[in-house]
């Protein structure tokens, strides 16, 4: 395992009409010109090439191939991607054949992590490639995108320069500490800037728990007695969510299920039993449960269709104390009804009926208000990423520690280790310093194959 | 719907690293330069260009986008290929952006019934392109490859010209039949190259049950009591099929479970209930079961691990009356086993141990023999498309009308008709004819979409 090795690997999920291939390396066209019909080795930057791919006398699959050339490929290296049809057997044998002439099967993210080492992107970039796949909605495209585009990296090269520039004013402190007389850093200044720097950290570490929101949906509990409605609401919120490449393609149904596109945001709803009133027993299983979903939930609706007891509102209450609570009156349509007021302070109190859709445009505004998440310009730098989290707090941390040194009157030598460490945080994150390969291994290892 | 909108679909599985979008029609490059970065009108043939699709000043995506120029493309029109990051957002996004700027979702095919409808292939070829993305194993992938590049449609052209000559000979005698001293046309000589022309449409039709024996898998079935080591068996002839893309993938383990490729054919096994004995009507169950899976399959292995009693024998063989039986005496590496020889007259006998592996090549090797395939050479034409099989009946049949209507001595003018059918008949399989909208509709229905 070389990263000077010319690598192969699927880019494409199998199962489609067209499968691509990609190679990299220095020795990708070559490779190539001993299967293909023509030789590649002289061939154009960013030129498509048809012809076949053959195995001796036998024709494998007429094919288009691109040829990019070093440095402007994605990977920074000589690399060709392969257009087959996309059969099962055809992507085997090509990169069958593709082995046999000295490739070797690409590790998962190896494409990305080559760009990363030849200087096409830095740590973070690298990592929104990975979050830039896996986005389903506009909000965590959005993330993923202002990350690929240099987002963090660029809040990040400001927050270093001024580290920079604090690390320098203190160790010209420290070279004049012979001369009492002068004042080259004024304590209090070195102080506000120091804070100032430190809350542009805190805030970008506290934009994780947005971002962890995003990314994995924010869950939501439908609860409420049996026949309430809750599985018609449900549906009726589901048949919003219009995927043409799901629909096309027939992706699971288990993956999108149950969770809601409102304005960009995936909303992930858990599932509840509803409250079935037979025995005691049973219903406390029922109760259980719900509890246990609401728990779980940032967001609670609860269903209703008669007034509920004054017990029972005061349960909920407890129950959902650090929660958004919308208290739902359906089945506005019967004739049988009676509007209720607003039950229970704090809540957002809405009617509806489930059945023939009234009312929904407005809970769906109640959900994505419920959720407190901040409006998101194209600026915005939002952290969804665990390990960028995990640096940030360290680096936090340690410019505390800077911070407390100075209420310490503490000497800049004494500081300056911890200035030092903070920028090193920092650095992890674009991965500016040498970057070990055990942290590397496990960046890439989460991507998928071809990419 | 019409043949001259531009239309985009997703040509990719869902999943993947990278996803593919196409764009064909004259106004693609056009829509095109709508959405991307730069304006791609006049974009060279066969190039490529890096940038990113835009919404306004959201950024969807940073793309390759390929261009190709009519009618050095793939439906012969003006197209684009966009390789966009795999995420479902992005890639419905991209597809939205497209519909907004005017083309319309492709039908199933559409992009190789376009390439049928611009002269880029006739439709034997289009029919393969579906039949080489469904390929899956040496066999089914050669006789798609074989039929893409023209086999069939040589072979039809070649039998054509003998018609034709056929039917001119027939129109000269018929020209000329007042004068009766002429003979322009030998009734013997045409009766010959009329049943030379049939031999080979009934050669060609009769390759359709290989054909679909190939496509399909050929169906066995292991049958032997309970504890005989039919699982063991089964998982030691499946560890010998290794594939590449559906390892890395993690493919649905159900579709390539229980098929296993010989010298690249597949033979599909049938799973077989054991026969236990418990309770006789239990057996009985298992024997019923046993049955159904030997009428269904085409070779029989037999897995013993004892000497069966003379009736048993009497009543396999019975069963495999028109199937080939293929014995195998499993658990030789016991201390225990004693060899038996031959046991059934007209079946293949053979000793291996399924644990340890022994004997397991000279079973696959009888498998192959016993599927009684034909060797086919690159050559080779075999029809496995149930439409060109029922045109190439037809053929026969109108032909053999001629057969008799030359045996009775009718005239040239009673023969031509069934002639010209005949003609007819056999175009209707490149479609060199006009060919109904309904035909296409049901030929290119079955295809994926963003073929």
């Amino acid at each position: 395992m070389n990263d000077s090795d010319t690598i192969c690997a699927l880019a494409t999920a199998p199962g489609g009409a067209l499968g691509i291939i990609r190679v990299s390396g220095h020795q990708s066209l070559e490779v190539l010109s001993h299967i293909f019909i023509k030789d590649l080795t002289q061939a154009n930057p960013n030129t498509i090439h048809y012809g076949h791919i053959k195995h001796g006398t036998e024709i494998i699959d007429e094919v288009m191939v691109s040829v990019f050339r070093a440095p402007h490929s994605y990977t920074g290296e000589d690399s060709a991607e392969i257009s087959c049809h996309g059969s099962r057997y055809i992507l085997n044998k090509v990169l069958e054949l593709l082995i046999q002439q000295g490739c070797r099967m690409a590790r998962p993210g190896e494409y990305t992590q080559r760009a990363y080492l030849n200087g096409k992107m830095d740590l973070s970039q690298a990592e929104a490639v990975a979050d830039l796949i896996a986005s389903t909605n506009r909000a965590t495209h959005q993330i993923a995108m202002n990350q690929l585009r240099g987002g963090i990296s660029t809040k990040l090269a400001q927050l270093r320069e001024q580290l920079l520039k604090l690390t320098s004013l203190l160790e010209l402190e420290l070279d004049f500490s012979d001369h009492e007389d002068l004042e080259f850093a004024d304590r209090s200044e070195l102080l506000e800037l120091t804070k100032t720097i430190d809350k542009h950290i805190t805030h970008l570490a506290d934009s994780f728990e947005t971002g962890q929101a995003l990314k994995q949906g924010i869950p939501v509990a439908i609860v409420g007695k049996t026949n309430v409605g809750k599985s018609t609401l449900l549906n009726a919120l589901l048949k919003e969510d219009r995927a043409i490449v799901s629909d096309i393609h027939g992706t699971t149904r288990d993956i999108i299920e149950d969770t809601i596109d409102i304005q960009g945001i995936t909303f992930r709803f858990i599932d509840t039993a509803g409250i079935r009133q037979t025995t005691d027993e049973v219903e406390q299983i029922g109760i259980t449960r719900t509890y246990a979903a609401i728990d779980k939930a940032r967001i609670v609706l609860w269903l209703i269709d008669a007034e509920p007891a004054a017990e029972e509102i005061k349960e909920m209450q407890e129950r959902c104390n650090d929660k958004s609570l919308i208290v739902i009156q359906n089945k506005i349509d019967l004739d049988s009804h009676h509007h209720f007021s607003s039950l229970i302070p704090h809540s957002t109190f809405l009617s509806i009926s489930a059945k023939y859709g009234q009312g929904l445009d407005a809970l769906e505004t109640a959900i994505y208000q419920a959720a407190n998440i901040p409006t998101l310009s194209d600026a915005d730098v939002i952290v969804s990423n665990a390990r960028h989290y995990d640096a940030l707090v360290r680096a936090h941390e340690s410019l505390n520690r800077v911070l407390e040194g100075m209420d310490q009157q503490l000497s800049g030598d004494l500081l300056s280790e911890d200035l030092r460490l903070t920028l090193d945080t920092l650095s992890e994150i674009t991965g500016g310093q040498i970057t070990p390969n055990e942290v590397l291994g496990n960046i890439f290892k989460n991507f998928c194959v071809g990419k």
